[in-house]
């Protein structure tokens, strides 16, 4: 971490005459006596001011222009970072995890509250040292990046790499991911190894670590708990319950959405409790079916992206949808409205979809609550023009399934056989 | 309604061989005896069988080939459908009823449940007899549309009749509206009728009238009361707040999602309670603020529709992005993941479509929270590219207001004021 993250122009140049670096701890004499520890700023800041972290945990930014006196105290010495690696301990459990980026795999300067976005799996690992105490975890790498530019380059990659570990030693397998699109991560891995002989758990954190709360330690503490109490096959999302550090939610991979933007219970299970509940004494399962839905595990690590998420609305015009048949794609998820309506003003655009071979799937942008297309006229129009219901498939989820089916086969009526059979819980009754 | 609504071919023979026609109680003689009425089909069924309404409410399907007799009986006398004026009690409050279509203006005959889609605002008002004792109705059909099917032109000319009655002696205002884009049309009523004297309240029906359970009378009796007994501005959607009938949610017209594809409490205030219960005794308030942010009412009853609705997700193909630009859209409402990001592969098309003048805002696919786009680098490198944060805007309320707030300015930097202005409560604490 540079010395001065953050810091440009004015600011920068009143660190370097005062001779204070970020971390140091100092006394500022302002408006009032100020003492706490010079933070870094962000990119984008402005020159004018300096951020403090005060002693209560709160950040302020001071004008250096109103600044009369400034000195270094005796506070907390710098922490001098190092790797550690950490023993390991015989008779435990072993589980592998890999870090793909995301706040969770950011690095936390405790003392000064910065956030740098890479932090090595082993690093991650030796941050909890609770970890160590419950399974001897091995660490890797596999890329630093927040989830919102995980692309489905990344999905293949990360099934590839735990494909690897198929007949290992592994009790599971952790991913620290960004949570931004953990689920459409989590649904992919769910189809691409479906039946895979041990748990994929993959973890984050919503809260960015410069806050005492981050939730980043209890959700991994949570994930290798459930991986080592639990003998369970499947692809889970592990994060806090609520806004409370006692419950941690494991949901199923496939019945998982982030709903929330910022709380750290923003992950829910939709239309269901999470499948299992973990609290420091116990885990509570609430599923009676097991995650995947066949037997054996024969991996299909393929997909094809060119399938669209069409969100209908009052006004959607229907020259996009006839751009997007244009462009040659194969699949087209909508989320339409209700039961899986879409206006009639679609339906030309539809049987042109269907006659060129395209696979066709109805979601709901109600997200809960199943389709349902032989209630209203619409629906039955819709289901004669090629459209099949998805039933009560979360629209994101669709969309990564149809990626992988489109994938996996040239044939629509494959495709569509392979749409509607319940792999891996993401149809649930 | 046909007299053999449904049937075609063997089955309507079986009917009009043995001389009964819908609605005709009968005893059929199968594997045991039925006694019933003859329930009308849809239009796709097969030609197999006849449905019967069991006295227990239970509608079942008999195979015409097994049935070995059948006879009518004394049932109940076939209802005559006929119009009939409701009559006015002086003293009471006026209210205007306008029905648009959906579930709630289908109709209903009780004895046979069968559902038509046009009812006229007048018989819906006379099939709630409750109503005449709470208010003076009068009723007016403005179009007969299921909701998939309300287009932006039927949002403008609903906003044109409501708006002719801003100096009526009605208290209020009630639409009968199908519930899919209910939610999309009570956007544009609070954006283009801001500052509207007398509250307009929307309602639906979630359960198709032929279950003994429709919402449809309640959630009509709930919006009259709601009229009547509050004297407040605003624009509202009245609906079961869950499966109890005991409980009728008030939402405000800007914060409110259909959240499930059939449940009767299917719509929900995002992030909140709903801002008024309506029950049996008592209406609570749950808000404090006015649902109206502008103090005048000062219509403006326009709209383009060129404005795109973007669902970011990995595989998202920025080339889609370009044909919009390119399409000549003035407005794009990205539902970007987490606190309001997209990837990085997306940023050389955004900054395209930022210099062509184009509108850019940003709400979250998580629906609940508030977007947060200084918190990480991907968010402060969206700000600079021009994207504006839309606080806590819901998705659908911020295309709708882009399409508003495009529709009445030619000017980009207005319409980014008036996407952030607090219009009608679609910004909250």
């Amino acid at each position: 971490m540079s010395e001065y993250r953050g810091y440009n122009g004015d600011s920068l140049k009143f660190l370097k005459v005062n001779q204070i670096t970020v971390g140091d701890s100092v006394k500022i004499l302002s408006d009032i006596t100020y003492s706490g520890i010079i933070m870094p700023r962000y990119e984008h800041s402005d020159d004018k001011h300096i951020v403090l972290k005060l002693k209560s945990g709160y950040n302020i930014g001071l004008e250096i222009e109103k600044i009369e006196k400034v000195e270094k105290t005796e506070g907390l010495q710098k922490i001098i970072e190092k790797d550690e690696k950490v023993e390991k301990t015989e008779g435990l459990q072993k589980i592998l995890l890999l870090s793909t980026g995301g706040t969770i795999a950011s690095k936390i300067d405790y003392r000064t509250g910065a956030v740098t976005p890479v932090l090595t799996a082993e690093e991650l690992n030796s941050s909890v040292p609770e970890l160590a105490k419950i399974a001897n975890i091995d660490a890797e790498v596999l890329f630093s990046e927040y989830s919102e530019n995980i692309m489905p380059e990344h999905w293949l990659k990360i099934a590839e790499k735990i494909n690897e570990y198929s007949k290992s030693d592994y009790s599971g397998i952790i991913i620290a991911h960004g949570t931004d699109t953990m689920h459409y991560t989590s649904s992919f891995l769910s189809f691409a190894l479906a039946g895979f002989p041990i748990p994929i758990v993959l973890v984050g954190s919503q809260r960015s670590s410069d806050r005492a709360s981050s939730d980043a330690a209890l959700n991994l503490i949570g994930a290798t708990k459930f991986i080592i109490e639990n003998n369970t096959k499947g692809v889970y999302i592990v994060m806090h319950q609520d806004e409370n550090d006692d419950t941690i939610a494991c949901h199923l991979g496939t019945r998982v959405r982030k709903n929330h933007t910022s709380k750290r219970g923003a992950f829910q299970t939709i239309g269901d409790n999470p499948a299992f509940i973990i609290t420091e004494n116990q885990i509570q399962k609430n599923i009676s079916k097991d995650f995947f839905q066949v037997n054996e595990f024969n991996p299909k690590i393929n997909l094809d992206t060119k399938v669209a998420l069409i969100k209908y609305h009052p006004g959607y015009d229907p020259k996009l949808l006839n751009q997007i048949i244009d462009n040659g794609y194969r699949g087209i998820i909508f989320e339409g409205t209700g039961l899986g309506h879409i206006g009639k003003i679609m339906y030309e655009s539809v049987k042109k979809a269907n006659e060129k071979g395209i696979f066709l799937g109805m979601t709901s942008q109600c997200i809960d609550g199943r389709i349902g297309m032989t209630v209203y006229e619409s629906g039955r129009d819709l289901l004669d023009l090629g459209i099949i219901p998805l039933e009560n498939m979360i629209p994101e989820v669709a969309l990564v399934k149809a990626m992988w089916a489109i994938g996996n086969s040239q044939n629509t009526e494959e495709v569509k056989k392979i749409m509607l059979q319940n792999i891996a819980s993401e149809l649930t009754n």
